[in-house]
């Protein structure tokens, strides 16, 4: 393993973590806050370390798979350490694991929270929080390969470790140029929604950061009781539309910018992710009219909610757990579904789903005639073994983090429905699970450390699509063997 | 589709059950039942159905795999309605509906009833019920194999369709000979358990009822109470022995009576079997030391729900849902591992989850090093990619399958818990669920008449291991939309 190349990517993310920790200090400043010390502290810390990593000299520059997986892993894990170093050191978040738990749930876009008042919070902490979810959204390393000079084959390793989805495909020759694009179009559409949000009267401050964390499909919100704060349908509209919008594959913007509207309608994952809103928010308007009264409200809160589940972004506008089970349910399946690769958004993505039916339906096709010769077509393309093979590694291998964490979370004793669903919400970076304790309503804050460093192992995983955790784990394994064996010869 | 040979064999499989029945009606002469008379009666309707079925002419003897497994399919459900009947028009089950789903559950071995009072059932009904296990255990159409004469390979189609396992062999070269000697094994095992149990104090009729429902880890029991009704530690012992005894592949008794001991401990799979039910067991003891005041007591009843939830038999001593949530999420773990391909044990099956960790681990490694060539070897044999094709599909339908039928459960607005853990309970033919309604010591009675519909359906998928009921389903599908067209043809 080349592992000086790992320590100088590991320095150059470190150096842009440090610089865009200058955005809270500004917004501290502003705002009059002394705050705005630690984001300076912090900041400087991230800079320093990030340049000695960066200047290490290596003669050998080339990174294979494994690092760069490898390197994404330690990459996010880093990121959340010192990010979580404001909340820690201005005592906003006494503890420190809180602290780190809450970084990760905003870089992983999860959203899920240990506050039980985010009121409480200063502004530049707010905003730092949700900035997190903008960052984490496209992701850290995109950001980076947008600006540093780098070989390509590298860039396409750390590409593939970083974006969502079982193949990921650059929109141009270059990978630096593909990230770009990418990051233009995201904050376009994040301004387009922060002008739509102050239309609705909503302050700019506010405006600013839930356009950042719808962007994200993170869920961070900076009042109590979330977006129902507003108390506007106009703005539950609008944040329903971006949070949608943010849940597509990027790459059909890229698409559209070239004028190519017939290419973007024939996608197969645009069509299911349509109608799977469609008939989800149908069903579910339809089901909760006993509790809203009439067919507007119910409309309101349920296209808001599949919107907030599918995307895996978590705002909440109504306790949805006061709804029939049906209703519950639906939202559980959206939950493990998730978006669009490509997206921002969370969860097994629709393209992986969509894979796996068909896949699984062409096994049932050849049980019954076994010399049949079938290959699997997702967007028109025949989908190679290597990815139907990955799909349902993932597949696996999402089920066996799954009842993993389980377990571990078992162990503290809660009731059955948190110890199932606290899992299923941080894998697919949601936000809230079910039941009374981290319900829309509650929040992760009387979680034991030790589940909450597993459910940031989850967020962590869920985000990054399994496997780079899964090998960092292995490299550790490995390490720690070679170690052992080491200090016995010795 | 060669539809006159469905019905042939549909016929057999009538005539064989109508025979069957003339036990029941015995053992309610021996008690002087009046129920007798309703075995008669049924049996009589199978066997003129039967015999008719069983003598259309064809000239076209052969079928293929899809005939296989349809008339799998098709005969579960027809036998299942048919033993049905004694148990409706003796009104000692008022509802068809749940005379139904409490004989699916019996022939399934799922174990899952729909009695609040078990004791008030004749006797006749009450060895009805737990004979129902014993025939299921094995396989209905298993037994029919053993002694009707058929051609060899319109044999394997049916004992691929009903044997569970991710790959089904012959123990000899002929299917009518290893019927056989898995039924003379079987029954074997299941008369030495009636002689434990008879040492134990437990009178004839109940060790013989007790025997069949361990032997095919069913589940039923004829005391409200269960097995704790005869409070005994060697009683509990005995049952737990043999559970764990029914779960082993039976290929490797048969091993065994070929005194071949190396090959059976070389067995991986049943190596991963004891291991889990050894790790379980010391884990669930120390974690419910609590429960049960000391280590004795704690052992007793851990081992025993280990033994009867891997097993999938069901039978229950104590109330789980009273213990510590890691214990119950290890049980809920186990519910979908089940037991060894080839015991009559249900859940995925070892091999099965060996195979799909196996695999992922390998596409793992794959991923870091795209040009490596990996086998995966199970039972020191490597797996065609086939059989990995259709353990991935199966855990994929398996999902498919799970979810479907919680979101048609959700319609009846149960509590989250019993929504969730009643499809799990069914599908892996265990019995009891987790929750107040349907946990150890509730039962299905108060669900509705579909939901009771839905759950029979995942018994019987779950029994037949998924691929027969979805291919069923696929064909009335065809059938009505051939009929359709034809009808606007017109």
């Amino acid at each position: 393993m080349n592992r000086k190349m790992i320590y100088r990517i590991l320095g150059n993310i470190l150096i842009f973590e440090g610089l865009i920790m200058i955005l809270p200090f500004l917004v501290s400043l502003i705002y009059r806050e002394h705050t705005a010390i630690y984001f300076i502290i912090t900041s400087m810390v991230a800079l320093v370390i990030g340049y000695i990593l960066a200047n290490l000299k290596t003669e050998n520059k080339h990174i294979y798979a494994k690092e760069g997986f490898i390197v994404v892993a330690i990459s996010w894990i880093v990121v959340s350490l010192i990010g979580a170093l404001p909340f820690y050191i201005s005592g906003e978040i006494p503890s420190y694991v809180d602290a780190f738990f809450e970084t990760v749930s905003g870089f992983t876009t999860t959203g899920s929270s240990i506050l039980n008042n985010i009121e409480g919070l200063s502004k530049g902490m707010l905003f730092w929080r949700c900035f997190t979810h903008w960052i984490g959204g496209m992701g850290v390393l995109v950001f980076v390969l947008a600006f540093l000079p780098q070989s390509e084959g590298q860039n396409m390793f750390l590409m593939k470790a970083e974006v969502p989805g079982p193949v990921v495909g650059k929109l141009v020759s270059k990978v630096k140029m593909t990230a770009r694009i990418l990051y233009a179009i995201y904050a376009f559409l994040t301004a387009l929604e922060v002008v739509f949000l102050l239309f609705g009267g909503m302050p700019l401050f506010d405006s600013i950061v839930h356009a950042f964390s719808t962007a994200g499909t993170g869920g961070y919100a900076i009042k109590n009781s979330s977006i129902a704060y507003y108390n506007s349908y106009y703005i539950d509209m609008v944040i329903t539309a971006f949070m949608l919008l943010f849940g597509v594959n990027f790459n059909l913007y890229y698409l559209l910018m070239l004028k190519n509207v017939k290419q973007v309608f024939k996608s197969e994952e645009l069509r299911w992710y349509i109608l799977i809103v469609v008939a989800f928010t149908g069903i579910i308007t339809v089901n909760t009219l006993g509790v809203y009264g009439n067919v507007a409200q119910s409309f309101r809160y349920s296209i808001f909610q599949v919107a907030s589940v599918i995307t895996t972004t978590g705002f909440a506008t109504t306790d949805f757990g006061m709804w029939p089970m049906l209703s519950q349910i639906l939202l559980l399946l959206l939950m493990v579904v998730g978006a669009c690769a490509g997206s921002t958004g969370g969860g097994m993505k629709i393209s992986r789903i969509m894979i796996l039916i068909k896949s699984a339906k062409s096994s049932v096709k050849k049980m019954v005639s076994p010399r049949r010769v079938s290959t699997i077509n997702v967007e028109g393309k025949p989908v190679d073994n290597q990815v139907l093979d990955f799909a349902y590694s993932y597949f696996v291998v999402y089920a066996l983090i799954f009842f993993g964490s389980v377990l571990l979370l078992s162990f503290e004793n809660l009731d059955i429905i948190t110890t199932l669903t606290a899992p299923l919400t941080c894998l697919g970076n949601v936000g809230p699970g079910f039941g009374d304790l981290i319900g829309p309503v509650g929040n992760f804050a009387s979680l034991s450390n030790f589940s909450k460093i597993v459910l940031s192992f989850d967020m962590l995983a869920g985000r990054l699509e399994l496997f780079p955790m899964i090998l960092l784990c292995y490299s550790i394994k490995d390490e720690i063997s070679t170690l052992c064996k080491k200090t016995f010869k010795r």
